[in-house]
């Protein structure tokens, strides 16, 4: 068997003296806490505290990065034990499934989920040897054990990993239970909610008008319409607010802002409680509510985040099949500067504003993002994300972004998983690329050490403290 | 005069223990034999088994990468002797030509048609000094003297080239004669056909009512109508197979694919046999031709290439004085997300389909190709093609596919190339640039040199092997 | 305080094989004089020759490159002294504004903006310790105090920086007074128009009919019509010769270029004199004179520059209250296949006619520009533009562009500054990073170092002397 180590001085770059200043940085940063502003766990872990059930279930099933290179493969979801939304059967025996992760483990050579595992496996569990078809049952056995100990617990973990922040996202529907007993329960781990409306302000989504009716609810006000509507949305951003949230987040397909009268949205909007509203209302009325959401953001604070640039669900046999975030997402073409200009026109000087913008279309980080970054004082960028949350797709982002918006337009690193155990993972991951990108530029004399030093601060606690507004 | 001198650290990074794990790489794979599945190599080379007639003709005249490059700074095409379309005198004495080739290859420092042709004067032909105007006459003698010797006669080349596979590309209307005879031959070189229906499904050819009538009179049906004419593909798809095909090949300006009904696809079919037929319905055509390319690969097994993202003929002043494929094809735009989607719906998920995809737009690379790979289990990804298949171009193109798709959704290298004598070149330089990307990956400690070791294998003969289906 | 020291081996690689190489290219071209064939400088100020009024007006003021940085982390431009269009108040102390200067100028940790301040102040004025808010008057006082000695003054700077050619550039209605009276002065320096036509070509400009009456005066004629509007343009061009210009320069949102008739033309010419021209007829007509530009340079031999890809004054509200040229103009995704073919099949293949295009869309960089480059003889590549005039934007420019444009179908460094005292930092940095380049070219053995010290020179001083045509 091959012994897993992680080396002490993986991903810096080879060159003894980068290496060597790499080092110098991330020395001074490893153990500074994690802060976590964006993400997906089920903040439920933490009022349930319960053990995780089996490796199987810890690792792949809710990790579609991890099973879409089996799927890439030609590997069943079914056989993964994948559920699937129409209740077909799948495999349920969780050690089939591991042996099936185990001898296909070599597929994540060379990406950012292989780098992840192997330090869950080595840092988080004390696994000693590379995970092979060979060692799949008793590397089982060795995490299984584990997970079972008080060590393991959820809240356990989160003071282990010396996680500060760590916040969760939210629908705009969600009554947020969890996050009310988390606080009640009397546990100090800083767990807040973030407010994700885009169930209730996409009329594309096939669940708008029953998550109309639930948002009625919640306020306690019947809504009929569009201005009722906008009273619920300050409402529940206010009761967001009062769990802790500092910021909203948005998904779109393409960051298309434009603002309609409130006559217009009214209509498109009685048009949707009857079911009535097409695709070019949808487009309209999405691009009106990041307008009004901007709005309520200078005038409660709330930071906003922009995520752009994913056609959803592009596979629709997985969608089918499956449902919905199973690794068929795609990433399309982003355009930001006329999209967006009557939103930047709007908001965009505004002292009260900051909004974080991320993407997934490389080819504007320096032709758009870096640009405006550099310019309008509301936009910070945000880091490289999902597929580019990498060795590579993390330095790509500091060498195309940097010369031109500057690092302090930057918000440090979002890890954005649902793999509660990876979060440590990514942030080492992040610490390093920044410390080797650092240590590189000191080598070739444009900053010195002392700035550098600086920079690996922000890059890691200090921006991301001063743009989401943690107090902390 | 300058030594020609190809050291052995070639294209390996300078820093030293990268350098000293490219070459534990590469010395693990340089030995290994070539598989070629596609290219545009002329089969009648291996019927005939005649010299190449001289220096000029073989290395000038057929290679549009290196005559652009002397066009792009003022010297006529006439006076390097391309033939003309439309009969025009050019210059003939071929030592003249090689003069100014040799007066201008300066032009080619830091290019890969410079890297290539050095390895070709130097490795393939003993040359040992840099090519410049005052020793053009003696290396022509030199090189000319050895072409005329057996050990350059193509059959001789290709087994001293180590070829183990030569794919062509034959379009659909070929009898495959030279195919027919080389198997016929008895000589053991294993040169197979591809099947390229580009003309015959591509209504804009000017040539397509006459392609129609040659597709009909090799089949032995005359094609009055759409169902006889999918028949006459189907027809033509196993008389490839029958020498040897395992792949088609369809070049496309825009990846565009969607299914139209069968009385939607014959009445577009009966107005282009009527001449009438205009773009639009050459758009929709050809994008329902690629799903029916698709159905049939399911139903054969043949592997799908689809090369797209490029605009032929840009320079109509050279299309019509000098005809196609002059260097005059220049690179656009290329959206696959949207574009593809109804065909990686109704194939992406079979298993009995292979289609590997190929652009020439890199920004492209992270944000859509290697998102596909990493998720379609029938999507592999072409290696960096054509302009990119470079130092740098390749290096970005593992940077930018890796971590996202995975090494082993690719496919290994494809040299693509017209002119024979530079495969090996092209090959070395792949190899090189893998043993290197992967030896960097070593030295940063992301993977180790075992696993390096096991994918430069994969690269070079693994994945080739088993996505084009070879039984080698 | 912390010393300001430029270290000999600055922007070099790390890796010592490299940084060897770097040197000796470096040593080999750095006292080459500079040649600047585009750029922004006011020709008055060497006919008045009087000293720069103080730091802060030198260094900030006119330089948006700077002070979009301090206003993207939120100062306000009237803190900085921004002139208003609107007349209202804005900071007038010099010594207050450079102390915000001062205590935020760590924001350009990593930029170029940085990288050449510090030059600036080093090696220019002899400044031996960082800017920081402690020293800020005191570097204040030394940098003043220098700045009214002789020394200082714009001719001789202009001799210190070894200047061979200095091109400004200047409107078709200027009539160049300050070129003229540098030429009688006797002063020998070498201070050259360029042409742009861009203010009375499109008919967006809101001062258009008034540029068109300008026109007329200056040509003696009054513009009536398309012809006499024609005649005028080529007068001017050919009294812009008449003072040394050798180009023309042209800037294009996109660059699209389409020839209409001349009946056309004129319907167009005389709705718009009428003021009664829309946004449709401007889109055309500016097509269409880029094309009639092209004309004229085959006739008249200027060499066109064409700037695409950038949409100016994103901003409304800085446009309103400071102006245009502040910070806000903002790339756009740019196409130059299909939008460039008509001009490129009228004039890229006469031998006539040099077009330098340049962009800041780097996608395209490799996908479009690089194989136009490597095949039409008139086009040439301008470099790293604007925002990618940076150690790392440079870098990518010559990694995409090199393989498949060649080194010798691209024009040398272009300074593109208003800042006439950092032309000498913006020249230092792109003669590092080309000797950087090539440097690693050499240690790969993709060159040989005889020939990386032939590319430098041509990159430094012969192709700009080729493609401008200076007889110098």
């Amino acid at each position: 068997m091959q012994k897993l180590e992680l080396n002490e001085d993986r991903f810096f770059d080879a060159e003894p003296s980068i290496r060597k200043n790499a080092r110098e940085i991330y020395s001074s940063i490893c153990n500074l806490p994690i802060i976590s502003p964006h993400g997906h766990v089920d903040p439920n872990l933490f009022v349930e505290n319960k053990p995780f059930t089996n490796p199987t279930e810890l690792f792949l099933i809710p990790d579609h990065y991890v099973f879409r290179m089996f799927y890439s493969q030609g590997i069943p979801l079914e056989n993964l034990g994948i559920p699937t939304a129409d209740g077909s059967p799948v495999e349920t025996d969780p050690r089939k499934i591991w042996q099936i992760f185990a001898e296909n483990f070599y597929l994540f050579r060379g990406t950012p989920s292989g780098v992840w595992l192997d330090y869950e496996f080595n840092k988080v569990f004390g696994i000693e040897e590379k995970l092979v078809g060979g060692n799949a049952q008793k590397i089982y056995d060795e995490l299984n054990e584990k997970l079972h100990t008080k060590e393991f617990l959820p809240r356990n973990l989160f003071d282990s990993f010396n996680i500060k922040v760590l916040t969760t996202t939210d629908t705009a529907t969600d009554p947020l239970e969890a996050h009310r007993k988390i606080r009640e329960s009397g546990w100090q781990g800083n767990v807040i909610p973030s407010f994700r409306p885009d169930s209730v302000t996409d009329l594309n989504n096939p669940s708008w008008n029953e998550n109309i009716k639930i948002l009625g609810k919640l306020t306690e006000k019947e809504i009929t319409g569009y201005k009722q509507y906008i009273a619920a949305l300050e409402n529940r951003r206010e009761y967001f607010k009062s769990l802790g949230a500092t910021s909203t987040d948005h998904g779109l397909e393409i960051p298309y802002m434009a603002r309609i009268t409130e006559q217009e949205a009214e209509k498109i909007f009685q048009k949707a409680l009857a079911g009535k509203s097409d695709a070019a209302d949808a487009k309209i009325f999405t691009a009106h509510m990041i307008m009004e959401m901007g709005r309520m953001s200078c005038e409660d604070g709330l930071v906003m985040m922009v995520h752009a640039g994913c056609l959803r669900n592009h596979n629709k046999y997985i969608l089918k099949k499956f449902g919905p975030d199973k690794g068929a997402d795609i990433p399309v073409q982003a355009e930001y500067v006329r999209n967006m200009q009557e939103f930047l026109n709007a908001y965009g000087n505004d002292p009260r504003m900051t909004v974080i913008v991320f993407t997934l279309d490389e080819s504007v980080y320096s032709r758009e993002l870096a640009p405006f970054a550099g310019h309008y004082p509301a936009m910070k960028l945000g880091p490289a994300w999902w597929f580019h949350d990498s060795i590579e797709g993390m330095t790509r982002y500091r060498q195309l972004m940097t010369e031109t918006g500057g690092f302090y337009n930057t918000v440090g690193f979002i890890d954005d998983t649902r793999a509660f155990v990876s979060i440590p993972a990514r942030h080492d991951v992040a610490r390093r690329i920044d410390s080797n990108f650092l240590g590189n530029l000191v080598a070739r004399h444009i900053i010195s050490m002392d700035e550098a030093l600086k920079i690996a601060y922000e890059l890691t606690n200090g921006l991301v403290k001063k743009s989401f507004k943690f107090n902390i």
